[in-house]
């Protein structure tokens, strides 16, 4: 089937892919007195006493906002505000669908930081989580750590954590299958952008130990002095402890995990080759990855995995975000902290039994029905866990 | 019933008063490639292309955002932000019924008039128009107005323009009733805030020729030094061309019509009996009104309307909202003008037949099924004749 084609169509006949249903009667007089006045001043009434509970009294515990502001849309780039709403409003339909969260697609007309900031933050109060998505770095990062500041609410990047949490599942059970140790094993990535530093920072956070990330330099490290900014900074003090510098292809001699989210056709059959025994390659630019399957393993890659779902192994945020808001709004949890991306990294992982685990099977299939309650069950238990769960 | 006690219950057991729906299948791959990636990539190039086709390709074309500052909900006045949002629900459950519109209820945390225009502006790219809900005046007529300057969609103050309409199709009836015309009676009306003034204004732009404001210091005039602002000394201008002082008891000796959006009790039936013959009173103040029907009809008035739903005559804003964005979605209208507002009012005016026609029946009930098919098409077709339908 011709997607690009087949798919326009559908959305001329569509015409949106959201409705926004009432969920009360009114019918007759007693209905309309109700839901509307005079009788609605009572819980709002309730609300001023008490803010919280306008998690009790309107629909803000179960919605999300799904905000973009069309810079960095799918791989096509800044295709203006309007011109995201497409996804955004796909985005909500998978939430709903395997989460059973009400999203509601927007789109934010600045490219500014601190504009798109003040307008999230100013409508924060109607909304129980904000999912920030399609927004380019190192923009994102900025508006998405100055949100957590000012919002009492929970904000997550999908395009960051969402692709962290999956890809870590992933990680999690080809290790078991190679039967090596996170704390022992050398990670590789390729690129620097919202998914990668994500990436990071979660691998890091649960205890690999050894990653260096390279972007169109080569390895990034601390005190590099091309093409740098802020985040690789920062990853780079974090990351690649021995400083090492040199081409992707010299970082990949000897390591055991390759990770790419960065540009078709980056690695090489050759470049595997060099890796260690039982390599495990990610290879997740999408539509077309660093390296299709048939060549990485014809390097002596034991375990790939990549973006798309005619693949075996597919990194699909599907996998994770659904669920994750779940949970969170299940226990009106005030942030989502790397406790419950891990949490939920394990819980996708643990989906696939010892007896099922095999190269071709490490992550679990985007519409398997246990995905979405697995997911939130973890995330909100540790939630409670971590201090962050309000109810 | 205790409406206060029993919406209160209803509230904690409904959890929110809308829901949103997806409207297309996830059920296989497939419908995952087309809905989103990577068919929707399409759909959005094709809005790159022309922004225009975001009300053809998203739910755009159908999607009002109904916002408020929590500074006048109800008669409750600033009651904060989150605790407006039970009204705002409630709106969107009216909006969807009366109209099917889909409808989002926001709130915002700024009070400032120039926060709450660049957040509206910011994110108006998401929506086909913009419902203004109990902001408090003088704010909501600047808010208004630079929103029109700013945003390419309709913008509509509901306490304004919804009251206005409902209260000219009453005037329209009750005027073919006692057997007057605009152009020749006097109209005395109390209260100086949003909905007063939109009457006013509207009124006068569709051929009252006398009316006089009142406030708490009587009769508004130009050069009056009392409690004046910007916005009464704009209609100071536009009204009471002879510039009579007085209170509003002088005012109304010799009236014909009083409408009040005002305080409980401003009016006696005394003053009522000091109206010429044939008076007609709207006493809109909610819960309480000016004055009583029966208080009224003791005083002489032959035509009575309140804003209650218990008495005849209701004035209520529901009448007019959902059909006015329904035929302004319908043609793509980039503007609720007055000659929408004015064909608002004639067609819900003229769903009572001169047959039907009587003290007790000027204007059609909340739930007649006819009332937003009638309001849209008149006003979809208004805005065709005034040139501001893009379709």
């Amino acid at each position: 089937m011709d997607y690009a084609k087949e798919s326009l169509k559908r959305h001329q006949a569509w015409k949106g892919k959201i409705e926004i249903v009432a969920t009360v009667p009114v019918e007759s007089r007693e209905d309309l007195s109700l839901a509307y006045t005079p009788g609605v001043a009572e819980p709002c009434l309730a609300i001023r006493d008490d803010v919280s509970k306008s998690y009790e009294l309107t629909r803000r515990w179960n919605m999300c906002l799904v905000v973009t502001d069309g810079t960095a849309v799918l791989g096509l780039g800044d295709i203006g505000p309007e011109a995201g709403m497409p996804v955004m409003e796909g985005k909500c339909v998978l939430f709903k669908t395997f989460g059973d969260v009400d999203a509601f697609p927007m789109c934010i007309k600045s490219k500014n930081v601190d504009e798109i900031v003040d307008t999230i933050y100013q409508i924060s109060g109607s909304f129980g989580g904000v999912n920030l998505e399609d927004i380019a770095a190192p923009r994102c990062f900025e508006i998405e750590s100055k949100l957590k500041e000012r919002c009492d609410i929970p904000i997550f990047h999908d395009d960051q954590h969402g692709t962290a949490v999956v890809t870590l599942a992933g990680l999690t059970n080809a290790l078991k299958l190679v039967g090596k140790k996170k704390e022992d094993v050398k990670v590789v990535m390729n690129g620097a952008g919202a998914a990668a530093i994500a990436i990071a920072k979660l691998l890091l956070s649960c205890g690999f130990a050894d990653i260096t990330l390279c972007d169109r330099d080569g390895a990034i490290y601390a005190g590099r002095t091309t093409h740098m900014n802020a985040v690789k900074e920062e990853i780079a003090k974090a990351s690649n402890k021995k400083k090492a510098a040199g081409s992707l292809a010299d970082m990949l001699a000897g390591a055991d995990i390759f990770i790419g989210v960065s540009a078709p056709g980056a690695v090489t059959a050759e470049m595997v080759r060099a890796m260690n025994k039982d390599a495990i390659v990610f290879a997740c630019a999408n539509p077309t990855p660093e390296i299709f399957p048939e060549d990485a393993h014809a390097g002596g890659a034991k375990v790939v995995a990549t973006g798309r779902s005619d693949f075996p192994n597919q990194v699909n945020n599907v996998l994770a975000f659904p669920g994750i808001f779940r949970g969170t709004f299940d226990v009106r949890a005030s942030d989502i902290n790397d406790e419950m991306k891990i949490a939920a990294a394990n819980a996708l992982a643990g989906l696939i039994s010892e007896d099922e685990l095999c190269p071709e099977y490490i992550i679990p299939q985007a519409f398997d029905p246990r995905v979405g309650p697995a997911v939130a069950k973890a995330v909100a238990k540790a939630a409670k866990m971590s201090g962050v769960a309000r109810i």
